[in-house]
């Protein structure tokens, strides 16, 4: 994998908090030199997403482990598929296990609950698209298996979008005023605004917002919007989004559906590593 | 708070990873002088945890926010409830809130959780635990929350405490091979095995492991195992662990039940922080 | 100054470059305990930028020293004029000089230079933007002057726009291929096409570029592209900018110009910090 | 290259200042698969150098990228002339191509700036020296380009030097003293008092200065000085250097002139990285 | 070696703060083409230890130079045995020298004092211990000699071991209740409590302490505390060790006996590197 | 204490390695609202020195700890004398307790021995001066402990010295050349030759060595070096430096002695923290 500063940081701290000063069983009872292959295997099934962080893991622990991966990242597995194999020093494997399985486990959760949502909105065109509500310091890996699941990625922070809310609009007194002062942005950047009823919507797109997101309105207000925003500006639905309603929200016509759950919610797969003693 | 390494350089990265080189938004339409107040509300039922952090990132943003916490941790809070307020620096507090809420919304989502758990093995003695199942780069946070739920933390990792799977077990050659090769572990470290049948508990306890964890064994073979061992050793139950089947587990017997749900599958749980600008 | 990750630790940096072990010379000579007053002085004509720089370096070294700034960002300052008082430790002035002034003449010379530009330019409503060349590692510092000197930002790095090249449409195999790949960034983010003919403008322009960077092109063809594209898309003139030929290149009726001089090439401005014994 | 700390972390930190988490418009374009050659070619007249800088920039970006340097530090480079060539992933070529002119543009501005210094005192056995007045964070790549244009370094930094100023001569209550105080420092630093007149320079000879530098002072009074050490103390000039008086500074017999100016006033030189996909 | 996060990191810091901005002599006299081998000898009689951390340095400074280890880590070694061979660039075994014997002369000083203390108390199953009287960033190195030479570890730090000392039982009112407390802690760490009376004894055993430290306790009453646990916990002798005194404390029967003497007071044992050009 | 980049970073991380992810003893028995003081006191006599280090981990440890310093570094204390004061959270105590005092009995340990060489050539003249033999990580402690005992340190690293020896005269053809090359260093520093014999000594005084260092010569030869060179350039012995001799070999007239055992072989002194609780 070419350089990716943040991801290989990220990896370097994930792997100091669980192997600190040292992995104290693993020396106690297993040679250095001695050498092992493990196995990657789902133990349910799910949408892959991940196999490139678990190569940079294996690398950070030991240059020398290898690794195969069997199966492409955003390809549906089920029970007892094999992810990968991998093989090197004893030590390291069961070194790297742990933060290896974190991720990838974690990172595929992502991208099947996304798949699910994606999948409940074929045909529609609707973006489906993650929040900045992601956990903290790991934020990368979770965007990462959204679009791998088929989604699309909102900004990644504050430094790179502009998303005017509620408090930005009171403090310049206005809609309007509010996107006058974002034309200071640089140009590569669409200005996009939050609001919460036709009448804002109105106002939004006279002050030439290029993308407005609906926060929390009903499905009538949603499908008056469409019809008279028609296509002048992005529309985003956020708020209120599940797979219950997300068919229902993208058939309103809206372009992007945004829902924080993809990330702060998705439940971790079930994957197992298994370490087979070289013969 | 008083020094934590960890903790510390963990949240500073997480507002890295959001604010990156600036909040835009909030520079190019929020005066540098301009004040609020900001209220963070319950939104759901559920366990307070984490206020801890979020004076702690509001302290990096901006060390004059001021933060008053209404709710002590661990209470049981319901919608609409206040859980604190602050103030200072309207761009401050936008810059920090993605990232308090969501480390508040995670770390309370997992107490609660852990609390559903420890609720239903009420009165029986048991431990709820906590496994190395963690968001990588965000452990501390979780283990924080499994404490406030009622939970027991598990090792922190591979380095404070020593637990035998069957990779060492296989590596050593046998059960008491492997307990004999950790004793020269410190001295302060028990020292925990893995097993998977009634003939390894006996092995273990032969070779007077101070924990056997027993690992997806079925209820009849826990009773088993638990009238065999009669308190020469703490029993930890491990697989198979829901909120469905945790009252039965606990009902054999044994001292420790620890879960991976508990922390790689607990749902964030829904918290406001309102800006109120100030009159 | 609200929390900043990446300038607060540019300047802790800055300062170990600088001090290392030690200012050997100040702790031989002078007492730990001998206070003094500092004066920051213009000592030519220029546009003042980076006086918060120059607060959080003071800070740094010494949270006990004060800097009273008597200038604003952005001012036009002539010789003599006096810019900031500091006072407290001796070696703690001493120590933060360098590094202080050095940050203060960069980062003013890029908003002379800046204002420079824009005044050729006023009545035009052209944008005069910076580019990626900048020093390594500094460039927050230097696109902060280009703001402060009336100009407008590019895009800060690779990770917060799409900027299309001629390596990524021959990629592609064409510039409408080349953009439609990028619909895939987020919605937040608009896409620039770089072109060098008038048919490229033609082909940018119904792939629906959001901006189109004329590169190096000349007066005459930028001047038919203005009038073909209508308004249809953002222009940004790129190449041959210079003090001599900005005014007519903005004359074309071109959005934006950019030029890699505002950073690259702009020359330190000559402040001088004199301190002065507590009598 | 072997180990530097400093350079390589600092390479390290503009990588991520300018990739952050990734080089969208390449990620979505090209195939993480494409490979592809590129040149570095002179766009103007200069002094190449830079180039071990840009080789671990390529090294960080990507270890199987490859560089053939084909000039060598310190050449004297014409329009048109090749300078390096180098393949690999496209996308990898991409990502370290801004970091990579960036440092090389700068770091051959300084040295092709210094070598006109050094020409114009050619013959006079007069020493160009750099001061501290360098970009922050940026020092050793700066003073590395001074070398190689042929002029001399200056102290690195506070640490590495005892450099008497007024302040430190008003501190330690006239210059003998503030002189016999630094003996203290270890032996293999020299001891530079900085003076302004010839008065000064006696006080500062008899108190055995190694280095005296005259601080701004007219040019009879520096010849005055060259006759009255007569080689007992090496001689500095600094203040009022430019290419139109430093030959005649030269002239007046003294040892040594520094300036500023190479390193803070140093325009970037031209340089072009053209990618060629491979056929 | 595999993944050691603490140790790369301190050796990474260790060549910095030697190497700063570059070897100055080195730099200027010795070709970087030029290769050579390097030599380690004993110069002394001492237990070896710590060549894996040489290779590491050797690693970090340059990846092309080779270190071939000739004697195993716990060897005894005398005056003139030949340690290891090293070979690559001249500029690089300079670099690394100065680090790697730091490293290796004060880690092989540590296992030269513990093998004495080990050798002293021969035959008794004593288990000679460490503490956290290290020096400060340095914890890891030492504490591998102390096993090297035959010692065990005790805890690493305050957060792998349940240490109570006076303090505690003073803040918790009691033993009992301080023991009681820590039952919280994860059930892979036994519980230490420091006393110094036989009294003191009898309660930390009725309170189920797992290990007990009789500080600065007289040999008599050591041997009471012996006679009264009876093996129930393990018993640790803290304070007043010495080589002169350590084999009359072992024959008391105690399981532990720790000493901070085998880091804070180790001498560096003398070893040599020289450099021979290649012929 | 002033800004000092490496002091404050090695001290962040000597108690992130102590501290780890928290202290689990004083977590679990202390509140965390309990407050104390604390008490430091002398358990032999010795040099104090280290004091300044103390505040600051006591400062980054909790910033509202409280220390009172009752002795000045430099200062003969005795067994029993008191040496600080301290107050504050007791958790915060206990957690600096450690890391502080392993600080404090490591300088002090090296103040006290360089006092001892010090006294032994009081009269004479002599600098007695340490090496860069120092525990790794931590050098700039030491080298204060020895400015403290009233010793004068050598250079700090490779980077602010130049020290040629064996290696470089010979990769140089000489000592002559050698020296020529190394005129190339930056003026403030002098040059200094390590020398074996009479006939080298020559050599470097003719190729005007500023310092000559005499390594493992014999007390005859020396005298005659001291005789020969006659102040035309410092004299420097090294090798065979112990208590025992050092006070002859003072009497040579040489102008320094460099000894590595004032860092490598120090013993640490003996001091108490005893912590008081609030009554």
């Amino acid at each position: 994998m070419p350089f990716d500063p943040f991801i290989q940081e990220t990896i370097r701290r994930a792997l100091a908090e669980d192997v600190g000063n040292g992995d104290i069983t693993s020396e106690l009872i297993i040679d250095l030199s001695a050498r092992s292959r493990a196995v990657f295997r789902a133990k349910e099934s799910f949408v892959l997403a991940g196999m490139p962080f678990v190569q940079e893991v294996f690398h950070q622990v030991d240059p020398e482990l290898t690794l195969t991966i069997k199966k492409k990242e955003g390809i549906s597995v089920k029970r007892g598929d094999l992810l990968a194999e991998a093989a090197g020093r004893t030590r390291s494997l069961l070194m790297a296990e742990r933060t290896a399985l974190n991720i990838l486990q974690r990172v595929s959760g992502i991208a099947t609950l996304t798949r699910q949502f994606v999948e409940a909105v074929k045909g529609t065109g609707v973006r489906i698209t993650d929040t900045r509500k992601t956990t903290p310091g790991f934020r990368s890996f979770e965007k990462y298996g959204v679009r791998i699941g088929g989604g699309w990625n909102h900004r990644f922070g504050l430094y790179d979008g502009v998303l005017i809310k509620d408090n930005h609009i009171a403090a310049a007194g206005g809609i309007a005023k509010a996107i006058d002062r974002t034309r200071r942005a640089h140009h590569l950047l669409n200005i996009e605004v939050e609001v919460s009823s036709l009448k804002e919507v109105e106002e939004a797109l006279n002050a030439r917002a290029d993308v407005i997101m609906l926060d929390n309105m009903d499905i009538t207000d949603i499908r008056r919007a469409v019809a008279f925003v028609g296509k002048r500006a992005l529309l985003e639905v956020s708020g209120g989004v599940s797979l219950a309603t997300v068919a229902d929200l993208a058939a309103t016509g809206v372009d992007i559906i945004s829902s924080g759950a993809l990330t702060h919610s998705a439940r971790a797969v079930d994957i197992s590593m298994k370490i087979v003693r070289k013969g």
